[in-house]
């Protein structure tokens, strides 16, 4: 049984960090991700240095990255721009975001998802002809944060045009970490009718705690690929303790208890989280990690 | 659809803190655990006052509590001794508790399986004659600490001896928070061959993140009773962000997200939650609780 992980901490669960993290330290974090055993990593975001400072120095963590030892590492790219300075950077996988809300879409990106994806047909085509993957976010495909419930088959919508364009995968963003197992049936129910559960992947959020449960619905249903950032970073920094994106250490653990191998070194991985967390000055949230914490202090 | 949901943050939750908490408090903390809608509240136990001296206080606080008001109060018994003065302080329920595992039950309170066993035969006779009911708790139904995987059978067998001798429900206690639904599944599975699901509650601990897809497994399973403490009090306190039982918060988010209606109001659990985080002054661990109290920030 083989499952897919896509490491997002480099990119989603730094982008909202108050902390500045210097480009070494991603770099370090980055190189024990790839130590710990994670072969797709989201390394950083190719946006306009004002909108994401965090993310500011794209192009200068990305010449540090060996894209030829096997790591499938990706990149952001909201536009034809960040698109190119990517490819130049050497990556062979690009994504683009958009949601599955008009509202999310509006306060986000000040598009609607059509304007959004029109802005997207450059990239798909560009991709297509460089040979560079292209993975879709759809975002708050359960709830979203101004319209409350997210229809299913507005999620099936926006993921068909996305695959029309070319994309190979699409990640399904529960954002806002409001969804629980029953309603990730529902949309996986609708959405598994018209896309093959091995183009689909689930990234979800633990605000409330309903990540792994979530997942083990998801796998259930025949999802293969999931995201997750190591020791849990990203969500809403500004709130303590509150819990951001998926655990990639709660994954790998729920995962590997759960008789599928992933391929990725625990401790390692628990090195990497314990590296990043020192870097950003704020304690992780990842239940796994801070157990596993627990017992190197005994 | 109903569900039953066992409060043990006043006895389980608080039995560890390093804080003590003073009488006042705990009984503040329980009136708004009732306020909020919590109908079943284990309130304390009566063991040695040395063995626990958090609980040391079971009469004075059992005193202060209105048997009447129809709470089910339930106190941990682990002697006759125990159980007469639970009895005398008004208790319609009592709980005994043993473990599925021999080192851990030797470890935990110096005897095997069957001798403690045999030390509640009195309490169950007693118990019978005063219409008491009593609960038994069943732990480590999943991994021992001291010897790992555990055998359901034995969880089986250690079951049917308690309701034999006259258990109303068995509370199965996956006391160190490693196991995950596919291991929940296999242990119903083989309890479920031989006792109805109405006699079963699950007990789940969110040390490595899996309480809430453990819950999830085995409420679709059949399950419809589940034991939190409110705001994942418990566990151990000395290891910082160390998850303890599963929260009440999370477990009535998760249900009444699903449909399930629980009949608690969340915004006063959170009340009573915030009201213990200040008492113990350490912070509390549960995600709905954390992801609310960011909400009320703002």
């Amino acid at each position: 049984m083989e499952v897919k992980i896509t490491e997002v901490g480099p990119r989603d669960g730094l982008q909202n960090e108050k902390t500045p993290v210097p480009t070494k330290d991603k770099f370090e974090y980055i190189q024990l991700l790839v130590k710990a055993g994670l072969k797709n990593i989201e390394a950083t975001s190719f946006v306009k240095k004002e909108s994401i400072p965090q993310l500011a120095d794209a192009t200068e963590l990305s010449s540090l990255l060996d894209f030829k030892n096997g790591i499938q590492y990706s990149a952001l790219t909201p536009n034809l721009k960040g698109y190119e300075a990517a490819k130049n950077a050497g990556y062979k996988e690009v994504a683009v975001f958009t949601a599955a809300s008009e509202s999310f879409t509006k306060k986000n990106i000040n598009r609607t998802i059509s304007e959004s994806i029109e802005g997207f047909k450059e990239i798909f085509e560009q991709a297509k002809k460089d040979g560079i993957k292209v993975r879709g976010y759809v975002s708050t495909v359960i709830d979203c944060p101004y319209e409350g419930k997210v229809d299913p088959k507005k999620v099936l919508e926006v993921s068909k045009v996305l695959f029309e364009l070319g994309a190979y995968e699409i990640s399904l963003g529960e954002t806002i970490g409001t969804g629980v197992p029953a309603e990730v049936e529902r949309l996986l129910e609708i959405l598994l009718k018209e896309i093959p559960a091995n183009r689909l992947a689930g990234h979800f959020h633990d605000t409330y705690g309903m990540a792994i449960a979530n997942v083990e619905k998801a796998f259930s249903m025949g999802i293969r690929s999931f995201d997750s950032s190591s020791g849990g970073l990203g969500g809403c920094p500004y709130a303590k303790g509150a819990a951001g994106n998926l655990a990639t250490d709660d994954l790998v653990y729920f995962l590997e208890k759960s008789g599928v191998h992933t391929g990725i070194d625990p401790g390692l991985l628990w090195e990497a989280s314990a590296f990043m967390e020192k870097a950003i000055a704020r304690d992780l949230q990842s239940r796994t990690y801070l157990a596993t914490k627990k017992k190197r202090e005994v």
